[in-house]
C-alpha cells in the first residue's frame, strides 16, 4: 500500500482532480483487453503535461513505487495491468493534435490522442496513417507507439515503429529525453527511438510523437471470398502474395466468428462458410481496378466458393465493420478467453491451420481464428474459464502447443500484441538467452530501480 | 602495432590467404569513400563463416585489439576507417544470397553480398529491395545495415531498417546472437535489431540477414525538370509532396553536377540548367500513367523552365546514370571535398537552398549539391584542399555554419551516411546529451572494452 505522503505530494504536482483513489476509479484502471489479468492499483493519475509525468516519475523513483503507464488499456496481453500495484499513469488527458503538416507530411501528437479521432482529422486533410489496430476507436496513438502496434492495413504499409520520427520520453528518473525530429530520414547515432516503440511501458513514459503520414490511397476496393476449407484459404493467400500484387489488407476470419457477428448483429453473413478472406486494395482508381481483377482471378484459381467485390463505400464498410468486431465477438463468448498473436512465414500459412486442427482434435479445445492472414499473423483463441484451474491450465498448455507449431514452422510467439503478462512464460524459448539479458541490461540502464511497469515482458526469477 | 602471436593465431583460425599483413594489401583498406581519413591497419582478415568472425572477435577482445568491421568501404562518413589500427574485418567474401522466397517475400544473405548483385537476383524473380543508395554497384549489404542507408527510392520505400526482419551478429566477446526471425511482424521483446541498424560497426558484426522484399513495379516512368533557380525546384518538390501523388523518387542535381558529369561522360545535358530535378513514379501501368500526369502538370505550375519525359527504358536509364555518378563528379572535383549529409523537413527545402547560397556567398566557397529532394536530404559540398590548414579550416567552419543552418529549420545533422569521423566533431550540439549518453551506456553493455570500431560516432573525450 501507497504511502499517504507520496499520495498527497502526487495532488500537489497534479491537483486533486487528476489524483483518484476511490476503489471504484481505481477498479477501472485494474484490467485490460485481456480477460486472465486484474490487479488493482493504489493510485490513478491523470497528467496534462510532460513536466508533470516528470515528477511524477521523479517521485515514484525517489520511493521506488511501481509506475504502470497506461492509454486507453485496449492491450491484449496484459501489459496495462498494473500488476504490482502502486502508480497507474494514464495518458488519455494529454489528448491535442499538436500538428498536421500537410507538406512535409508529418504530425505531431500528444500520447493520449485516440487513434481514430487522429484518422478522421488527417482524412479531413487527405492524409492518411496506416497502423490500425482493431482497437482504433479507443486505443492512444501512445499506446500504439509502446505495443508497436500493426492491423490489417500492414500487409503494404508495415508497422508502427515504421512510422515513428521523434519522441519525447520522459525517463524513469524524469528526465524529459528528446530524440528524433521532424525529418523522414535521420541517421543521428544509434536507433533509439526504435527501444522505446515495443517497449510496452518499460523503459519510459511517451509525452510526444512525431509521425510519418502518407496521402490517402485516393481509391480502394474490398473483395470478399468464401471457403469451404480453412487451409486452402491459406494457400490462396500465398497465392496472392506471390503474384507481385500487394493488398492493402488481407484478413482471415473463420466459421465461428462469421456465425457469432451474425448472432450478435445480423448482416447477412454466409454462416455457412468455414473460411472467408476479406481483401482490400487500395491507390490511383486506375490502378485499383487491375489489382483488384487480378485478385479475383487468383482467387478463383485458388478454389474459392464464392467471391464477392463490394459494389460500393457501404458495402465495404459493412465487411470491415465485420472484422474489427471480430475480437469483441471472440472476447465475449467465454469467461476467459486465451488469444495468441503468433505469426508464421506468409508461405507457411496453410500449413499451419492444417496443424491448428490437429491440436484442436487431440486437445478437444475448440480454437476459433481470425486474423491478417497477409502477414501471416493469426490470433488462434481458446475459449476457458479461469475459475476452472484443472481447465484452465488444460488450455494454457493447448496455447503452448500452438505457440510450438508456430516456432516449428519459423514463426514467432507474438506478431503484434506484444508480451505483457499474457506470453512472458514462453519467452525463453522464443528468444535469444543473450538478447533477453541485452534487454534486461539495457531496462538497467533506463530503470535502475525498475518502477516502470515491473513485472512485464520477461520473468522474473522465482526464487 | 599488433604482436606477432596475435597474427599467428588469426592465421590459424583463417588460413594464410585470408589474413594480408603486406603494406600494398593494408593500403587498400586504409581509407573509404571520403576523401580526409586515411589510417592503416596493422593486419586485414576476410573471413568466411560466422564461426571464423566469432574466433576473430574473441581473440581481439582478449587482446584488447582494435577491429573495424568493413563491406565495400564505399562509407562516406568515414566509418569503415581503421582510425585506431589493429584489425579490419573485411566481410566481402562472405558473400552469398543464402535464400529468395517468393511466397513468404524475404530473402537472407551474407553480409558481403553486393547491393546490385542482390538487385539482380531479385528482378531474375519479379521482386524488389528498395533501399538503394547510390554506391549499389559496390556497397555490401552488410554495410547498408551497419549505416542504415538511404537512397532514392526512400522517398516512396523507406529506408534500410524498414527491411531488417532478422539478423545473425557476432558480438564483440565472440558469442553469436540470433535476433528476429523471418516473419514480416515480430513482437518479441524490444527491437534489439534497430540496435544494429545504424550502429555502425560499434556494437557487433552482422554476419546473416533476413530481409523483408516487396514485388518489383511492373511500370516505371522517369521524368526530368529544369528550372532557372534552385530554391524554386526545391518549392516544386514540397509540392509534389503536398499534392497526395508519391513518386518513388524525387532527385535533386545542380548545375555544377550537371556540367561536370556532361564533362566526364557527354550525354546531351542540359548544361545551362541551374537545378535538376530527376522524377520516377513506379506501380502499376495505369497508376503510373495518372502519377506522371498529375507530376508533369505540378512541375508546370511550379515553374519548370523545360520538361522531358523519358520516352524509353533507355533514355530513363541515362538520366538515372547521371544521378548515380553524381558523388563520383563532386568527390573527384578536388582534393578535398567535405560532402554534407543534412536532412531538413520537406517544407523548408527551399528555404534551406536559399541559405545555402546566402553561406556560399559570405563564406566565399563554392557550394555545389545534389541528394534526395523528397527527403530533404541534400549532400551539399564544398571543394577544399586538406593540405592548406588554414583553408581546411575554413572550409570545416563552413560546414559547421550549414549544418547550423539546418537544424535551425528543425533539420538534422546526417540523412543517410551516419556519423562516423566525418561529423563526430557536431554531434553534441545534435543530440540530447542524456540521449548520448545512452548510447556510450549501450556501447558499454555490448563492447566493454571499446575493439569494435573504436573512435566513431561520438568523439573520445580529448583528456
Amino acid at each position: 500500500m501507497l504511502e499517504k505522503k507520496v499520495i498527497s505530494k502526487l495532488r500537489k504536482i497534479l491537483g486533486q482532480k487528476a489524483v483518484l483513489t476511490a476503489r471504484e476509479d481505481l477498479n477501472a484502471y485494474s484490467y485490460d483487453g485481456t480477460t486472465t489479468w486484474v490487479h488493482m492499483p493504489d493510485v490513478v493519475v491523470l497528467p496534462t503535461t510532460a513536466e508533470q509525468v516528470s515528477q511524477v516519475l521523479k517521485l515514484a523513483n525517489d520511493n521506488k513505487v511501481p509506475v504502470t503507464p497506461r492509454g486507453a488499456g485496449t492491450n491484449v496481453s496484459g501489459g496495462s495491468i498494473p500488476i504490482k500495484g502502486g502508480i497507474v499513469l494514464c495518458t488519455t488527458r494529454m489528448n491535442k493534435i499538436l500538428d498536421i503538416n500537410k507538406t512535409n507530411l508529418t504530425a505531431t501528437v500528444e500520447p493520449g490522442v485516440v487513434l481514430q479521432d487522429f484518422n478522421i482529422a488527417l482524412a479531413r486533410q487527405g492524409l492518411f496513417y496506416p497502423p490500425d489496430p482493431q482497437s482504433f476507436l479507443g486505443c492512444t496513438i501512445g499506446g500504439t507507439i509502446a505495443e508497436n502496434a500493426g492491423g490489417p492495413y500492414c500487409v503494404k504499409y508495415g508497422v508502427t515503429k515504421q512510422y515513428v520520427l521523434g519522441l519525447e520520453v520522459v525517463l524513469a528518473n524524469g528526465y524529459i529525453m528528446q530524440l528524433g525530429g521532424v525529418t523522414v530520414k535521420n541517421r543521428t547515432g544509434y536507433e533509439l527511438m526504435m527501444l522505446f516503440t515495443g517497449s510496452e511501458g518499460t523503459l519510459g513514459v511517451i509525452t510526444r510523437i512525431t509521425l510519418r503520414l502518407m496521402p490517402l490511397p485516393p481509391a480502394n476496393k474490398t473483395m470478399m471470398a468464401i471457403f469451404d476449407d480453412m487451409a486452402v484459404g491459406g494457400q490462396a493467400v500465398s497465392s496472392i502474395m506471390a503474384s507481385g500484387v500487394v493488398p492493402a489488407k488481407i484478413e482471415f476470419v473463420d466459421n465461428f466468428v462469421i456465425r457469432r457477428i451474425e448472432e450478435m448483429t445480423p448482416m447477412g453473413l454466409p454462416v455457412e462458410a468455414k473460411a472467408l478472406l476479406l481483401i482490400q486494395a487500395d491507390g490511383s482508381p486506375a490502378a485499383v481496378e487491375a489489382e483488384a481483377k487480378q485478385i479475383v482471378d487468383i482467387l478463383k484459381k485458388s478454389g474459392a466458393k464464392e467471391i464477392k467485390v463490394a459494389k460500393n463505400a457501404n458495402e465495404a464498410a459493412r465487411y470491415w465493420k465485420m472484422r474489427s468486431a471480430g475480437f469483441a465477438a471472440v472476447f465475449s463468448a467465454a469467461h476467459t478467453v486465451l488469444a495468441e498473436d503468433v505469426a508464421v512465414p506468409r508461405d507457411k500459412l496453410a500449413e499451419f491451420i492444417r496443424k491448428l486442427e490437429d491440436i484442436s482434435k487431440k486437445s478437444g479445445f475448440f480454437i476459433s481464428y481470425l486474423g491478417h492472414a497477409g502477414d501471416g499473423n493469426l490470433h488462434p483463441s481458446i475459449f476457458t474459464d479461469i475459475r476452472n484451474k484443472k481447465e484452465f491450465d488444460k488450455a494454457q498448455k493447448t496455447m503452448g502447443e500452438i505457440f510450438e507449431a508456430a516456432l516449428a514452422l519459423g514463426g514467432v510467439l507474438s506478431g503484434e500484441h506484444g508480451i505483457g503478462l499474457e506470453k512472458q512464460r514462453f519467452l525463453k524459448r522464443a528468444m535469444d538467452p543473450v538478447a533477453l539479458n541485452l534487454m534486461i541490461k539495457i531496462k538497467g540502464i533506463l530503470d535502475p530501480n525498475h518502477i516502470l511497469n515491473p513485472g512485464k515482458i520477461w520473468e522474473e526469477e522465482k526464487v
